[in-house]
């Protein structure tokens, strides 16, 4: 076999893992690897951002898993800032730019790995390319938002976008002393929440001192006479003065050069993949935030963005590049995140999913402590759960409390994974002990309420 | 149908359940509930003893659940203070002894539930009767031991076994400030680990400062001339001076009184029931820590003395006996414990539970963290898995770490339940965020490298 070339669009997550996977299974001979990246930094953690934002995290360099030079001792010609800028499936090159130099070039591939993440939300209001508004995507986005955030005169930041990744900002700027206030259209906080855990998580974050603006839409971001952002303001005629605005709107795939070169996009905006990471073009690839997945228990493809996936996916796309097998199986839609000592997690479907998928379901909802009641240091957890109407099926599961709540989410995920009903849920083996948890687990009093609810359904439904 | 009566010889988790259950499902007219404790409490959390005599929860009070005067309140006949002494099946009576008022009587019965937990297990060894050697089962056992070591006399305590119980009393004496070795026969401590996590557990104990006799049987609890334990001595001729012993060697089923009644036992001691709780005599029902049940994945009858384990069987009782149906569905070995900072879990099958249930397996062992590496108070987390050979599945998991460790031993269980293949376990979608889990978890790493290695034996064997 002569020697083939790997291409890989995108240094972080996805890219990398794909890179190294294909890597390790190939001679130098057989294979050489070629990835490209616009930025200066490989492998880094992009959900580690926010705490080095507000200091939580000390260095840039503790969130780079792998840098270029690691890479490069690793057999990958990694090119960092470099910018691929176009592809060509016929030709089977990539056209890259490399951003320092100011030079440009084709570089041919046989295989080709798509892994370009994603965009921040931009909406589209008067002022939005003001200086002073800022994206929080990149290594390099946050080492410039850092640097505004330490000038003196920055005291009022506003978040506009009150979703994941905007309100771990929120928090970094508080844990900096600023004044923060969060922006946001929905009625409630992190919209992949029901409404009702969504009011819960919005007093908890208000409780925290940072001030939420929910059910108003941005409509403008106001400027000052030199052009930088001044304020934001709402449809409900709302002006939040703002020294800086930080976007927090959560993401979108980024498939533009993809979508160029005639690589099919599936149903949601993501690019479509098999279950070995194969989109529909003949020896390309695509990985991480730029992909769609299967959602196990809708059977809809959503894209998620988040880097769990990203590495599991460019293991796997690598994996086969490589010659081996490996498949990527989908997701439940679970994720978990903290605001100061509060903590949200979820898992399968919202009520909105739910709904939208034509299930149906019962409620059940929780109040308990994460360890035993009377042991110190019990911490509330309330626990939500949706399960299919007759059958009990577990259709999903939200969490909110403080230390020692969220992780119990992955529970649910993996009842949820297995297809388990509330009841099986219920009889569960989980561990028990006072400085862990309730007798009953507040997983298994949530599952049992759920039981409940089903069964009262069922007598009450012809 | 005229009123039919329940009598329940148990008063804490598991025939407390049982009684409430019944008594939620049926009239007063209909059900009469009386219920038999020896002790003066109901309803206690028996695992929360240590932390009552550690003073790390405050009053005695806080570990009862429900009170006599409550469950009377809901209509049910407690009787504290009052053992039962025999079971006479042909006659449908239980024959009861009133401590206080030193009074018997039989009561008649036509629904029973044989709640009666545990004992201690005590060595038969010289000197085990003597005064100064305590057990640690009751509420007023606790009590008695709360009293002996508040003692000013008290200073140094040898803890004979090294279990859950024994290491929890460990902890409880060393918060007091009295000088503490726990002593135990086999070479690791908690034996249902593996030797080489029970290592590692061991070290962890002695960095607390609490002192380890491993690999020596006690043969002798030596007495002074008040006829009072003063030493233990073991079988290596080491001589352990001790103010106070305490037996922490574990329980074993009390079954004596079903025994004596021809209420038989199953292979394993305990008491065999069925999915519903019967035992194999008509009307009688049995739940709790003197029972056995079935583990899952070995297919054996085990005796598993839990508190959440008995609160479920009483539960499925009580419905059962109220008219309603319900099972319960076996067990997976799952345990969970904590010594000052350390945390241990287990669940499933270890190294020598599986080589007794004829199951071959492959080992992986991964050190991780609890967050992401990077973020402040991630903490060191080590979790073993076995896999079975060829097929991948995963049988069992033992965790030792830091805080937020031990926790994810619940995943894991649920994967065990649904007889997931370690392959399946690392495509999982387990929640994700710095503060809470590398990017990677460290329960989809050890997946990762069972996986591994269950592939790497696949190519080895024929």
């Amino acid at each position: 076999m002569s020697s083939q070339r790997l291409v890989v669009i995108g240094g972080d997550a996805a890219g990398m893992s794909a890179a190294s996977q294909a890597r390790k299974r190939q001679t130098a001979d057989s294979l050489q690897v070629v990835a490209f990246e616009r930025g200066h930094a490989t492998s880094y953690s992009a959900c580690g951002i926010p705490y080095w934002i507000s200091g939580t995290v000390g260095a840039e360099r503790d969130l780079i898993a792998r840098s270029p030079q690691q890479h490069r001792a690793n057999g990958i010609d990694v090119r960092t800032r470099t910018e691929v800028v176009a592809i060509d499936l016929a030709a089977r090159t990539v056209h890259a730019r490399d951003l320092d130099r100011e030079r440009e070039y084709d570089e041919p591939f046989d295989q080709l790995v798509y892994a370009a993440g994603s965009i921040p939300m931009r909406p589209d209001v008067p002022g939005i390319e003001a200086s002073g508004v800022y994206g929080v995507q990149t290594l390099d986005d946050g080492a410039t938002l850092r640097a505004e955030l330490s000038d003196d005169r920055t005291r009022r930041v506003v978040i506009v976008g009150g979703g994941y990744i905007g309100l771990e900002i929120a928090e970094a700027c508080q844990i900096r002393g600023l004044d923060v206030t969060v922006v946001d259209r929905s009625p409630t906080p992190i919209g992949t929440f029901d409404p009702d855990i969504g009011t819960v998580i919005a007093d908890a974050i208000r409780g925290i001192g940072i001030d939420l603006v929910l059910g108003e839409p941005v409509v403008e971001i106001e400027t000052g006479r030199d052009g930088r952002a001044v304020a934001v303001r709402t449809y409900a005629g709302r002006r939040l003065p703002a020294d800086l605005v930080v976007l927090g709107l959560g993401v979108r795939p980024n498939v533009a050069l993809a979508a160029q070169a005639g690589i099919p996009l599936g149903t949601s905006g993501g690019i479509a993949v098999d279950a070995q990471m194969r989109t529909r073009v003949e020896g390309v690839w695509a990985a991480g935030d730029c992909v769609e997945s299967v959602h196990r228990l809708s059977g809809q493809r959503v894209v998620v963005a988040l880097g769990t996936h990203a590495n599991k996916q460019g293991r796997v796309a690598g994996i086969n590049i490589g010659g081996g097998y490996a498949t990527f199986a989908g997701v439940v839609g679970t994720a978990v995140t903290k605001v100061c000592d509060l903590e949200v997690a979820r898992t399968g479907l919202s009520e909105a999913e739910a709904d939208a998928a034509g299930l149906r379901y019962v409620r059940a909802t929780v109040d308990s402590t994460t360890r035993a009641g009377y042991f110190p240091g019990a911490q509330p957890i309330k626990i939500k759960l949706l399960a299919e109407k007759r059958t009990g099926r577990l259709l999903g599961g939200q969490i909110v409390g403080r230390e020692g709540a969220a992780k119990r989410i992955d529970v649910l995920a993996t009842a949820i994974w297995n297809e388990m009903s509330v009841d099986e849920v219920l009889g569960m083996d989980l561990s028990y002990a006072p400085p862990f948890a309730p007798v009953w687990d507040p997983v298994l009093i949530a599952a049992r309420k759920a039981f409940e609810a089903v069964e009262a359904d069922a007598r009450l439904t012809p």
